[in-house]
């Protein structure tokens, strides 16, 4: 298929997002107003430090799965914003551990918060937005759902100690890469799906919507993973280059360097070590990635999970919601191209 | 009332967590195996960390607190287990967080788990334990007990970030301080001495027991704090120093500045500001909280807080557990001589 989009793709992918955010506007006010009220603190750091990443320019992506899941099977209730607002602070504790661990100095193209307010803050801040994470989910009343939420939240941990080993690991198997993004990454999404499902009323697709959100979440990283190199076409103002400054191992690498030649892999070798790495070598890392066919590799396989995600919807009631979680999976690919 | 502790009362204290560890060994080897067996992951970094600090010498105090709460209302279960050993776990993960903000090297005298592993490893550990706490808690099948301890997380997180933000403060009042310990040390105590209760089957004395653990905690934090710069005496073999080289404004230095001389204010100044201080300082340090009162005032104040944790428990059930709680608050303090 083409990887060039058109304007009306765009335009149709830019809808998708805005339709969901539309019909889940009451819901997702209540949503922000329970990020605000529970990340309140009076010690001015918290609510500051809270604020500048929980409003930094996220859709919200996790919120809105875990509200129209609710929707797909049921209704979201007011223990499915108190869901969905748990989900967003677990997935920004790890934010902001993340970015202590990866050193990265920006965060969606402004300082990450570590660069502000240093990395201590960072830390504590983290910890506390996951306590508060916790919080919420007891006021959900289900121990079902805390059940899932943490668990998911020892896999995504797992999953951050496992991609830490794999730093710089050249001969990382594909599978290994896969284990780690799922866990790191698509957890989150499956538990968010699942509880989702489960507060919106009912168990019966609770099973799907999981399959469902791990496919979107492997589909979602491994876009990721290749947008930060550029995808198919550098994308103007788009921060490159992050993973490979960490020496972190993604597809498009492993794809690139499975592809190509003797010289290349002493390369690879070299600017994957952040030790050896030299300035110039990011843009030979682009060029391999997309002169071997791994930017486009690593799409189609992203381009399979969304597949698969859209598959588990197969027997959900035949909603509008079931129609855009579908979207929504391709809309998470097309942003690659 | 005199601060130099006799033969006998060494004896006396060291048989109070004897006969408490004695007394609950079933239930204490039921959480090691817990805590062992919920720190397993297929990632070897993970078990391998957790068994380093995990078993690094503590005393399992707060389980201790929890198992003998339950107790002395009523009996410690399966589900008391899993919530000492929750308790144990999120003790675990602050530990090594703090390490990391408070760049220690050294943990009760062997190389901090983040000398070993390395900061990144010991962040992600740090949530991996904790998000294990919170599924521990789920099995204790109470969002009762959930509630209280990731009350009490954030609350933990909020002292640290305090504690944080009073760096080099050197007109930290005292409130402030205490407000500080409060909610870094004593939260943990309280929330597990309630939880305990709870979880032992009874609510009438939940309010006493916590009651006791916020004082317990509050005498044991002063105690450690006076103990970092030696006490009242130096404790052979004991690493001190720890929270004056990271100009942590602690009881002991309130008191010494507040009695000093106007010299010795110019001293603290430089000497707790971490840019400016010297080699010499500490032991200078030492001799004003000695030669000013400051380190028995501040034992004075940690002894009043256990006399009032010995107060919460009057309207228990007179049993053997009562009793050695109150004990145990002894115990906190008389280590300080």
């Amino acid at each position: 298929m083409s990887i060039s989009a058109t304007a009306r793709d765009i335009a149709k992918n830019a809808t998708v997002v805005d339709q969901l955010q539309s019909l889940l506007e009451s819901d997702l006010t209540a949503v922000e107003t329970l990020l605000k009220a529970r990340a309140a603190s009076p010690v001015d750091i918290i609510p500051d430090l809270s604020q500048y990443i929980v409003t930094a320019g996220g859709k919200r992506l996790r919120p809105i799965i875990t509200l129209a899941a609710a929707h797909a099977v049921g209704k979201a209730k007011s223990s499915t914003h108190a869901l969905a607002a748990a989900v967003e602070f677990i997935h920004t504790a790890t934010l902001l551990h993340d970015d202590v661990v990866d050193e990265s100095d920006l965060r969606r193209g402004k300082p990450a918060a570590k660069s502000v307010w240093g990395n201590s803050a960072s830390i504590l801040v983290g910890d506390f937005l996951f306590a508060r994470a916790f919080t919420l989910m007891v006021d959900t009343g289900s121990l079902e759902i805390l059940g899932i939420l943490s668990n998911a939240s020892s896999v995504i941990a797992e999953g951050e100690v496992r991609q830490l080993a794999a730093q710089g690991k050249l001969d990382l198997p594909t599978e290994d890469y896969l284990a780690i993004i799922e866990a790191k990454t698509a957890a989150l999404f499956e538990a968010a799906s699942r509880a989702g499902a489960l507060s919106g009323g009912s168990s019966e697709h609770a099973d799907a919507l999981a399959s469902y959100g791990k496919n979107l979440g492997l589909a979602f990283q491994i876009v990721d993973d290749v947008l930060d190199y550029g995808g198919t076409t550098s994308v103007i103002g788009k921060v490159v280059g992050d993973d490979f400054r960490e020496g972190k191992v993604t597809l498009p690498v492993i794809i690139a360097r499975r592809r190509g030649k003797t010289e290349d892999h002493a390369f690879w070798a070299r600017a994957l070590n952040v030790e050896t790495q030299e300035e110039s070598d990011l843009a030979r890392a682009i060029h391999l990635i997309r002169t071997t066919g791994a930017a486009e590799a690593t799409i189609a396989e992203a381009e399979a999970y969304a597949g698969l995600a859209k598959s588990a919807l197969a027997d959900l009631p035949d909603t509008q919601w079931k129609s855009l979680l579908g979207q929504l999976a391709d809309f998470c690919v097309k942003r690659a191209h």
